[in-house]
């Protein structure tokens, strides 16, 4: 029989949770809008429902070994404690861990989402195989996770890995985090609207509406008509990606890079931009190394991640019980 | 009695040998110009008749443990192989550790030279203690070396640490590398000129002279003496640099950033815009946390970080004697 464990990715919008077993696959799921900061026992005893609602389903005699949770933050992994959550501040401070294990009685490990997107993808996804790779996701920001040596990188305090906060023009549009022109605000959701609102003049020709808010996924309807002014600022989306790619190629010298992400969808209109781009501007040989490939595990990557550490951790520490250790 | 082991930093002007003994000491040193490509046979003859020379003074029954050598290189380390030396193209593809074992009957071990750079300052200089850190060397052009978990980043193919190859100014000066605004281009000695000449027009009133090349010590002078282009290419210089850190900083999220090398004598003239770049730049967290710091071993780092190598490989190895292995 496989061993199982429960997996959870908190995000600012969902919460999903999974029993994910040890092969990766992932055998029950469940999704809720991520609970509210208006009473916070109660936000933990959702989440610990949830979790609960999750096995119910599972055979008799089938335990899970643990409780892992991909969260938007930084963390004090080793003391289980959320550090700062930009999108969910009222964890800030919290042991989250903690509480959660109070709640469920199973041992709780925490890791920040694009990190653990990154070991999921790492474990299972376009990445298997490689020790050294670098994740990156466009969605409403730019998210990244990095593994070196077959291990993630979390860096002295826990942040590393903000590779959608490299600088790639520095006078750029301001960004949410204090700099200006960061990988973010040429491709991300937000990014891509502005570069829009910004290259529309030089585009009379376009029949993107102005002033009306266009989405990606609209966007990349009226690129997939021709329409030149979409299709430059998926350009734009492209160089930047290939300069603040180069930059890693020429630092971190990785097997992959691993693109994932609600934007990923719109690969065939930024991928040659970012491949010349990144030729062009890193050295040659990690460059022609380096494999630039989508992500394979869209949302799972987080559950299926965080799963991984549960499986990993028991390796090391001998199998846990799903009781209070 | 210390152990004791060979090493050396092949440049492309000079050939430093040193005997170290493992608390990092150098016990005595020679240098020379880099041997000629005329004949490849000689070239080898010389590193170890300098080498020999070099243990001359040893008092008997002393004896080195191995023979280190930092090259400006991208390396096959497992093989003992250059794979390609920019400036020293004769040796690419040539088993360099086999030749000079041969002829030293030592054990050869190879490091990149700013790798080695960086784990000398780790062992004895500015970054002693801390677990990562990233190492920028300032000279003709830009060197990096990074250390994670203690260990070098040396990445799939040995390229990785090129953080002279990040861009700061996408559409700046053209680089050696084929790449545009590299952070070379204005944090080094080739760069500060060309930042020179792009300036001069912008101060009128500067008394440094148009059209006569200026060299970075030269630069320094007209700077403590007020000029103002020169203290703006010192600003420039302290810009780009807070630029890049600035990024290696979100991605990396290290304990400490050496900077060494010849230009890092300007320090007083960068440090503070490059300081208010970084936070004007990076995360809050992470660049609260870096300290950025002077190089302290100076021209000694890449000997003493190699030497380290061969102290370090026999932990594992067991001693080695220096007889033919």
């Amino acid at each position: 029989m496989n061993r199982l464990t429960l997996a959870a990715d908190l995000g600012g919008t969902n919460l999903r949770i999974a029993v994910v077993d040890d092969t990766g696959q992932i055998i029950c799921r469940q999704r809720i809008d991520t609970p509210g900061d208006s009473d916070l026992p109660c936000f933990f005893d959702k989440i610990a429902d949830l979790a609960t609602s999750c096995t119910r389903d599972l055979s008799a005699g089938q335990l899970v070994d643990g409780f892992a949770l991909a969260v938007p933050a930084i963390l004090d992994i080793e003391n289980g404690k959320i550090i700062e959550a930009p999108n969910l501040p009222f964890l800030n401070g919290l042991n989250i861990t903690e509480e959660l294990r109070r709640r469920t009685q199973l041992t709780v490990l925490l890791e920040n989402d694009a990190t653990a997107a990154a070991i999921g993808e790492n474990w299972l996804g376009s990445s298997r195989g490689s020790a050294s790779s670098v994740c990156i996701t466009l969605g409403t920001g730019v998210g990244g996770g990095i593994i070196l040596n077959g291990k993630p990188l979390r860096g002295v305090d826990g942040t590393a890995g903000e590779v959608g906060h490299i600088c790639v023009e520095p006078d750029g549009f301001e960004c949410g985090c204090g700099s200006w022109g960061c990988l973010e605000q040429y491709a991300s959701a937000t990014g891509l609207a502005k570069v829009l609102s910004q290259m529309s003049h030089d585009f009379p020709d376009s029949s993107i509406p102005e002033n009306i808010r266009v989405s990606p996924k609209e966007l990349f309807e009226y690129a997939k008509l021709g329409d030149r002014l979409a299709l430059a600022v998926f350009e734009r989306m492209g160089f930047a990606l290939g300069l603040a790619i180069a930059g890693l190629v020429n630092v971190l010298n990785p097997e992959v890079v691993v693109i994932g992400g609600g934007l990923a969808a719109s690969w065939d209109l930024f991928i040659e931009r970012l491949r010349r781009t990144l030729y062009e501007r890193a050295f040659r040989r990690p460059a022609e190394r380096v494999k630039i490939v989508r992500a394979e595990l869209g949302d799972d990557a987080g559950v299926i991640g965080a799963a991984s550490l549960i499986f990993s951790a028991e390796i090391k520490a001998g199998r846990a019980t799903n009781k209070d250790s």
